[in-house]
């Protein structure tokens, strides 16, 4: 493994070259405009690979966006690592705090800018630098295949039945991926845990048209007023969600497992003061860490109606919208979960409004072991990178195929994400720091080594 | 006044393509790139005004947009008509909603649609057509001014200040008004009193940047549930304002006064019909007459924040916004309700977000007493038009400027309005029916002339 970091240190430049030809793609997979965006960088994707040495790869047609699917079979008999990545990535919007080009990457103060960074162009980017590597230094000690889709922002609606119909083609001992956070570059961590997603969205509609509010206002149900009433009726004062049911399938963390969470390195006003908050806002009874980590929650993504332009219009609105997603956790079933949703929304809209609930993509939770030797073995290559032994951490994100994964394959998933908090991935000026990169591509042929050892 | 008719018969076309000469020019007032717009349309009043026989007619500046003042003074001893009216126009979003281009006025049914049909511009030209009328036909009975604004829309922030600067050229016995509506076109109504407004618009922010929902969800404020929560509380179970001392200044009206207002035709049926609502919705204990003529209200007239777009995206977003404004009723000062409202809004405001309430425009509610001379020659010229006596009615609306009027002026103002609800002023697809414009240039002379023999 002495050549690592020669290798890394020796194409570094050309690594970065070839990982912002894929970040100039605007790839946004939830605006349909942008399809032939999509293509284009699964064929990116295909070729960085078949160019790092694949046997094959290809892209293969879904009914929504395409998979790339490559492979280096070196001997049937050796362990096979499947990556998963994602080349799809989230809207700019708000377009106007980016400080650059959302599809122009730019390097700042040793961080590269652009929509897609870190999520997941840039963490995916590093795994197929790491196979490269791996090929060109004669030291890949197993399969490969990858699997890269472009449909995980939008929640991965055609993964689960692509999977289904090239189970045999993608047998492996173990699925790759760097899609997650470590909690800091000093504090590695390896996601052990994900929340579940439950995505809706609503629509209140009061009067047939926008009316005058004088003329109206008091008597007619104002579907804005009505939409922030039952928004709010959704939290009690413990902060805990109303929806009948919400709770039932949540298994409580015993109290060991708590107090060993409870020791991961967390500094509340640092937290606070990264975010310029003056108080953390959460279920009453649990910490932070604990908010985010194990237990739901519910919050509204995006919420509008009536006039929002520039000065002061008297209107009462027609209609008031709103997205909301709900974060699960293990156990939690998402499609159950959405529907309790639906039905406790319809049941408390009053009779002056009608509601509409459309029910947006979801996933469920999911809990990686840490006896296994793929945890081991990821626990040692980041130990032997970053000088310092990883905490496993449950993350709120969701990841929602990772359990998709699991049901289809019946194959479990290593989380080994390189991504910093201060990324801000789905926010303007997305970011991924250079370190973390080669780290992570120095990180990775460890994984392969130590895992494929401990299969011998 | 025999010609009356006969006059409009003959200049019926010309009439209407001056008008949508008028209608043509997109002076909406909150959007300052229309700046150009508003001096075309000031302009266009001054030279309408002065082809239809006025001494003098200029247009003049105000730190705003230019007031319009023309006058014809036939005899210093004889009465003077103010004629008040505003060339400003709304904006037109949701503009997909219009089946035709806001700004080129198109007839259907009857009917003339465009932005400014009725409120104000199509209202606001009767009165010049009248006035060409009575002119061409040596029919004038008094002296005539006109004061013509452009800022109506937003609030008249300028015309207070520009009538006491002009106190004495602005002299006259009344002022005279188009520019509300009449129950019906088979229920004539004349509006004796208007309520006033209190305007805001609120920022709630929560972290200091767009946030990932997942990997934040549960452990910070989000700022559109906040939001939504402030909103619910501002009103309570018998859905009253909640804002301490909301109520204070409230007049309650006498039941003798209710049970009178309540004889005027209002089908519920009808309007839930109409509106196409299951239900109506107001403060407990009043009809919807009473919710929208003698009480006060509060209603969001825009919300956002967070993704609006195509599609979901998990943010949690840095920060969520409302337009909120209160509808008040006579004696409730609205610069006190705004105070009001921004101390209470703070107060609730938890720790985990901050608040920032701007005050926009405002203005005092109006009654205008109906045992007057110029109220009775309303009346009069309204029962000769329509063949019914016209109810006397306390619209929801609010035209701030009237109080100000009466403050500095110490003029009264009647409210002689043609409009009909159906003319969706702020809505899309504003129209005035043909029938209720040339009613309109029918009635005014009447009004004139019997104004003017009660004062013989």
């Amino acid at each position: 493994m002495d050549n690592i970091k020669a290798y890394i240190e020796e194409n570094k430049e050309r690594f970065l070259d070839e990982l912002f030809g894929l970040l100039r793609i605007p790839s946004i997979s939830s605006i349909s405009e942008h399809k032939p965006d999509m293509v284009k960088a699964a064929e990116y994707w295909r070729d960085t690979l078949l160019k790092a040495g694949a046997d094959k790869a290809e892209v293969m047609p879904t009914p929504g966006n395409p998979v790339v699917y490559g492979e280096k079979i070196t001997d049937p008999k050796l362990p096979t690592v499947l990556v998963y990545a994602h080349y799809d990535v989230m809207p700019v919007d708000p377009i106007e705090l980016w400080k650059s080009n959302p599809f122009e990457p730019e390097i700042r103060d040793g961080k590269i800018y652009c929509r897609g960074a870190d999520d997941d162009k840039g963490q995916g980017f590093m795994h197929a630098k790491a196979f490269e590597l791996m090929v060109k230094t004669n030291s890949l000690p197993c399969n490969v295949k990858f699997m890269i889709e472009g449909e995980e922002e939008i929640g991965s609606p055609n993964l689960g039945k692509w999977c289904q119909e090239n189970k045999e083609m993608l047998k492996a001992d173990i699925i790759l991926v760097s899609d997650t956070s470590m909690i800091g570059k000093d504090v590695p961590s390896i996601t052990t845990g994900l929340r579940g997603l439950a995505y809706v969205e609503v629509e209140v509609t009061g009067p047939n048209k926008d009316l005058h509010s004088g003329l109206f206002g008091g008597a007619v149900a104002n579907p804005a007023n009505i939409l922030a009433k039952m928004i709010a009726s959704l939290h009690d004062e413990n902060n805990r969600v109303t929806i009948p049911g919400f709770y039932d399938d949540v298994l409580e963390v015993a109290p060991e497992e708590r107090a060993e969470m409870a020791r991961a390195p967390f500094d509340l006003e640092e937290y606070k003061k990264s975010l310029d908050i003056d108080d953390v806002h959460g279920e009453a009874g649990y910490t932070t860490m604990e908010r985010t980590g194990i237990r739901p929650t519910l919050d509204v993504n995006g919420i509008w109606g009536g006039y929002i332009g520039e000065g002061a219009k008297t209107v009462l609105p027609s209609k008031a919208y709103a997205k909301i997603s709900m974060r699960l956790v293990p156990n939690q079933d998402h499609e159950k979960i959405a529907q309790l949703f639906k039905k406790h929304f319809e049941s408390i809209a009053p009779k002056s409004v009608k509601v509409n609930v459309t029910i947006h993509h979801g996933g469920q939770g999911y809990v990686a072991p840490t006896n296994t030797p793929a945890y081991q073995a990821a626990s040692k290559a980041v130990e032997d990178v970053f000088g310092i032994k990883p905490v496993p951490f449950r993350s709120g994100g969701s990841i929602p195929i990772i359990s998709t994964f699991e049901q289809v394959l019946g194959i479990k998933s290593i989380l080994l994400g390189f991504g910093l908090e201060s990324d801000a991935i789905h926010s303007p000026n997305e970011n991924y720091p250079l370190e973390q990169f080669f780290r992570g591509i120095e990180t990775i042929p460890r994984f392969y080594k130590y895992f494929s050892d401990s299969k011998k």
